[in-house]
């Protein structure tokens, strides 16, 4: 036998299935059938699989901190999940150890090694947006070491996540600015790789249809969620030939930029544009107007991502990955009410 | 001679001077006299001392973490300042591992007692305003642990700082409140333990003398930096015989909870009353009116905290304290111009 070590990923291979398949057959998961449990047992038993020694050392280590990684450390979006996490790391007596992606793939990538490296117990973390090829988890996945995605996710039926109901909260937005009176709706999504840019649009536009308004492609622009490039979208809606009478940003920050500049070009709101923001920061109730927003549940997302965090390092073998939903409110303030 | 470790403060209080002058004796710094270093030098050898065994193994184990706690995860401020600390350390190969006092004391002792167990390579921190009483600084200032206060500190002379110009930054808002014509100039400040607090509130009375207003007790109210609090301490000015015309906020959050209620009872920013905050979050700039503002520089802070840190870290004995003050920039928009 080849001294090369037997992966999950080996396995896999050679029966023609998942890793997530192998994994859960080695663990006896309801989800797969006996036979092929069996099957799955006796390969890695004659292949003398054993579960990576570099995966064990970390699971082994009993190491009490958590790698967290964040594309953007200072929006209030991002530091309100993080105390979430803190404070159920607190609760278990772990320490969170945290590092910026600054929305570079190339840098998640070195903060996912570094954070091995320095041996925490897994990552629970969010993508950067750059983020288009999910294969520098395959390690981790394949290995069992405990991982959480939150709002930002891939790879979910092997991985665990935390996100809002972005699709209901967005057809939500959609229909309350048609109950307002507004007809040409625009959207300033997110970069179109993300599941909740997705998300949204798609819930954007099966409001559009439950409101018997036609998908119009010129009133959907993507912006980098930077306030400059939120900024512009603005200006881009704005300069339409047949200007929307309604802005649906994809998350405060856009909302904000958005307002700035629709006031700076002398139109009001919510008269002449209504506009919907998605976070809900305190500061929605202090801009004037006030800002119509969904209410994210950010500070309880970051708690339930530490809770599937230490349902994965608490447990005998690794569970089968979960989904959690949140529920998001449309919280109605001046902005969209005319 | 009793096994019991003879540390520096043994030292300090047998030949009765600070623990940072036995500290700075021990290692030849320039400030201490000849004749002195030679005789704490001579007792240290006398009573065989040696540093601390728990903080030879801190600095021994080459940790490569920071420990970092603020009294709120949440707000702009902290987080920007964390984003700081983070570049910095990303930078030279270090993590930060991050835990929040929540503003309590005891949480405070907590959080620095788990963080020394983690066996970080030191602390940056800020105080907790419930924190009063630094009794629990003193070990690691005595062994020398690495250690940066930043915003809210104490004990400079022994431990380094990285804070603003505060005074100056007050002065400056009161003065400027007088340029724009308005002579019942009132404060709602932090805290009345914390430095920020006092510095603000000598700025704020130094302003007022040099423009000859009386300062009157009743114009300066405190608040605990939360948002019902600011806003308290907005309607008890607001209630006053005769009201302010212009309310200097400690910071930003303090003073758009006080644009809340200021226009929630009718009255107009700046004709009926101005307003200032500190800090300048993006949305001071969203806001209607705009908001004037003292620009604090949050991220470089952090940097700077960050440096400070490494220098002790990187020192062959550890260097003198060092006060770091950033300076400030008053950015006047439309809430404090009539």
């Amino acid at each position: 036998m080849s001294k090369r070590h037997v992966s999950l990923k080996t396995l896999a291979q050679t029966l023609n299935v998942s890793i997530s398949t192998v994994s859960r057959a080695l663990r006896n998961h309801p989800d797969i059938s006996a036979e092929l449990t069996q099957k799955v047992q006796e390969l890695a038993q004659e292949l003398d699989y054993s579960p990576n020694p570099l995966a064990i050392g970390l699971l082994k280590h009993q190491s009490n901190t958590i790698g967290v990684i964040v594309p953007d450390l200072v929006t209030y979006f991002f530091s309100s999940i993080i105390s979430g996490i803190e404070s159920v790391a607190n609760e278990h007596g772990y320490y969170i150890v945290i590092r910026c992606s600054y929305e570079s793939a190339e840098k998640e990538k070195e903060c996912l090694d570094n954070l091995l490296k320095l041996r925490v117990a897994g990552i629970i973390m969010c993508l950067a947006q750059e983020t288009q090829d999910y294969a520098h988890f395959s390690n981790l996945i394949e290995e069992q070491v405990p991982l959480v995605f939150f709002d930002r996710i891939c790879r979910p039926e092997e991985v665990s996540t935390v996100v809002v109901d972005n699709l209901e909260a967005a057809r939500r937005i959609t229909r309350h600015f048609f109950e307002s009176g507004y007809r040409r709706i625009a959207h300033i999504a997110g970069p179109a790789q993300l599941n909740i840019t997705q998300e949204r649009i798609q819930g954007y536009q099966q409001g559009l249809a439950e409101c018997d308004l036609a998908f119009d492609e010129s009133l959907l622009v993507h912006c980098d969620l930077s306030i400059p490039s939120a900024t512009e979208a603005t200006r881009q809606l704005l300069a339409l030939p047949v200007r929307p009478d309604a802005i649906f940003g994809v998350n405060d920050t856009t909302a904000f930029a958005a307002m700035k500049e629709i006031k700076r070009q002398g139109l009001r709101i919510p008269n002449d544009v209504g506009l919907v923001g998605f976070t809900d920061e305190f500061h929605a109730t202090v801009v004037e107007p006030t800002l119509t927003s969904v209410m994210h549940p950010t500070y309880e997302m970051g708690r339930e991502a530490g809770l599937l965090f230490l349902e994965q390092v608490n447990a005998q073998a690794a569970p089968a990955p979960r989904q959690a939903v949140l529920t998001t409110q449309l919280v109605i303030r001046e902005s969209s009410v005319r």
